[in-house]
């Protein structure tokens, strides 16, 4: 191993918004960076790089490029609920403990018992409860998404750093073969799998959905959306990579979200994004959550990182409601996004006047929603309270585990 | 475009299920196979290969491993519906006319209105009637799982055409940054995607669900089952290179499967299949499909095919509920697999007598089954038969669309 070093930097801002923005963005800033502290200030960071100015320019960069007058960031809740204290504890350990969860690998978990109980009661609830209500018809879509396409809706310039790519084995019998010799005679019990061999790897053609709704705006593609408007749910995996060995449910590398998607005239997407706002806080107050809807902004990790918040900013384009984690930091369980024309123009996407149709996504994080709920109340499904364990119960009866 | 040549090659056998399995695994021969035809005992391959030598060597390999005695596979079916007559017509191109399904890529399908609702519908109704009845707890699985546990469990030795990894960008800085700009000067609109750059991609270390069961015994990694043996479900987009361009829904790169699985003593294991099979065929005849059971194997594709689809057959492993197309061939919608202690010997799982468990799993193609309806009863549900319309209204009712 070779021997850590550790790098200093004086930091232009310390606005806690800033910092959980640098200190994410940071830890895809070279493979050598092994730990982040900010504190009074000063960045630390610790390092195995060889070329310590080459990284102190990658790292310079990074803070450069999320630099944003703090002035222009709103930082005030539009709603908040509950005291909005700390939870007491982290679930995580329990939930190991008792084996609800298992951990196949760094964001990468499978949910059992009552927590996966609890997901698909979720699922159902904001099916039932709010996809229903809006008029949303459902969709079943691919887990994988063409690179043209997600190449098209302008995804490569904004958020490159998540991306997972798929490749297969050249259909070739001697690729096919190669691979299957250096599988047999390989250790499959070591940190780091063995290597595929060179060259029997395609170049990747599709990528994991990053998100659900792009399916929606290939279902639409050169389309006229209905003038009263377009309304459709789907629930898939999403898959992000997140540059950072992960621990507990409260970010995943693989996990599934519920999404309503709207398409059509900007009054009609709003209101829609409105009122799927009102009907998730009333789950949220039911289900005794305590946390708050801010205005936020994507991780954008490219040099257009300072236009493309602002303008989310300025337009009021992206909400989350958020709960606190035990540390204190937000943790985002829902995101209510209004896209204008972003996504409907490279699709050619038109409403009933001709121009390009507007658009929206709400996004219910499923095991965040589980984490939200195991750090308010538990994972003892006896200890919670009435409004979630009531109606938990009767879905139980129908659709849950027989015991 | 190269001109294109034929090789031709005499067939050893003209056994229906040989030929099959042949054409099938020829697509993974080389890219440059074109086409594939068997007449008469004669297989004609349309390629557009350089070396015309190397091909022959090559398929001539695969004619070879594909050869087993027929006296040693049984085709009878175990059970059989109805006439088994071939469809009337093949539903695809309605489904695209009416914009039920969208078409993404090759074996790449959203399914949209009555035909989403049907796929719902169909998990439900195995959820209900199936997985509840035999006691299945639910569980909620990554879409993706580590090369490492694939590789345990043998999956590159049986069946190594299929996989399909996953690579992110390295988490540097320059790699993210190359990716980018790569992709802001490249045109989304050809039928091959740009290049992703040279070196700015990771070696794999996860690959995509080709099957749903294996996350199950990872849960279960060196413990041992419950005596009284175990059993659950859980739903997830499953993903297999197909080395062909694929159409209908009948084969699909990437697409929905519920799961049973079960754990524990061989007679426990075997009682489970049994039971689900027959919870299965009444749901068919309710629905008014017609089909066959029938004994069957994996496409193994290795040197090891023989000995592995002798072994299937000879210890009654695998079984497949068919229904034809409309050119007769027969597509499985369901499969009953017996594993022995195939995957709880590498897991170390364990029974009550401390020896490794057996398992089972059972799987249903949800688009399988939605084109098995569609070819039988057509996709205009005011033509369905009551024993399939009837409860599909029920479902409607509360999950469905808001008509």
């Amino acid at each position: 191993m070779p021997a850590h070093d550790t790098l200093e930097l004086k930091l232009k801002s310390t606005n806690p918004r800033y910092l959980a923005q640098v200190l994410y963005a940071l830890r895809f800033a070279d493979t050598a960076v092994k730990d982040l502290t900010a504190t009074n200030g000063t960045l630390q960071v610790l390092h195995a790089a060889p070329d310590a100015a080459a990284l102190k320019q990658k790292v310079e960069s990074i803070l450069e490029r999320y630099l944003v007058d703090a002035s222009a960031l709103r930082y005030e809740p539009l709603w908040q609920h509950g005291e909005n204290t700390t939870p007491p504890h982290d679930p995580f350990d329990d939930m190991l403990m008792q084996q609800l969860v298992n951990v196949e690998g760094s964001g990468r978990v499978a949910l059992r018992g009552v927590l996966a109980e609890l997901a698909e009661f979720i699922d159902f609830t904001v099916l039932r409860r709010i996809a229903r209500t809006l008029g949303c018809r459902r969709e079943v879509y691919p887990g994988t998404i063409a690179l043209n396409d997600l190449g098209n809706a302008g995804v490569f310039q904004s958020l490159p750093q998540h991306m997972q790519f798929v490749a297969h084995l050249r259909h070739d019998l001697a690729a096919i073969d190669a691979f299957s010799k250096v599988m047999k005679e390989s250790d499959f019990s070591g940190s780091a799998p063995p290597t595929v061999p060179d060259a029997t790897l395609t170049q990747p053609e599709v990528l994991l959905n990053p998100a659900v709704c792009y399916h929606c705006y290939l279902t639409l593609r050169g389309q006229r959306v209905n003038p009263a408007g377009h309304a459709v749910t789907a629930r898939s995996r999403c898959h992000r990579f997140e540059g950072a060995s992960l621990k507990s449910l409260s970010r995943l590398a693989d996990f599934d979200m519920r999404e309503l998607v709207f398409v059509g005239s900007p009054p009609f997407v709003k209101e829609m994004r409105a009122r799927a706002t009102e009907l998730t806080k009333e789950l949220f107050v039911e289900w005794g959550l305590e946390g708050a809807l801010v205005p936020a902004n994507d991780p954008f990790f490219t040099e257009e990182y300072r236009a493309k918040a602002l303008m989310q900013q300025a337009q009021d384009l992206k909400h989350e409601l958020t709960v606190p984690l035990p540390d204190g930091a937000p943790l985002a369980i829902s995101s209510f996004n209004y896209h204008m024309t972003h996504f409907t123009a490279p699709f050619d996407i038109t409403g009933a006047n001709g121009r390009p149709a507007a658009s929206a996504c709400i996004g219910y994080g499923l095991e965040r929603w589980v984490y939200a709920i195991a750090m308010r109340h538990g994972i003892d499904e006896g200890q919670w309270p009435t409004g979630l364990k009531s109606p938990f119960d009767d879905w139980r009866k129908d659709f849950g585990n027989v015991i």
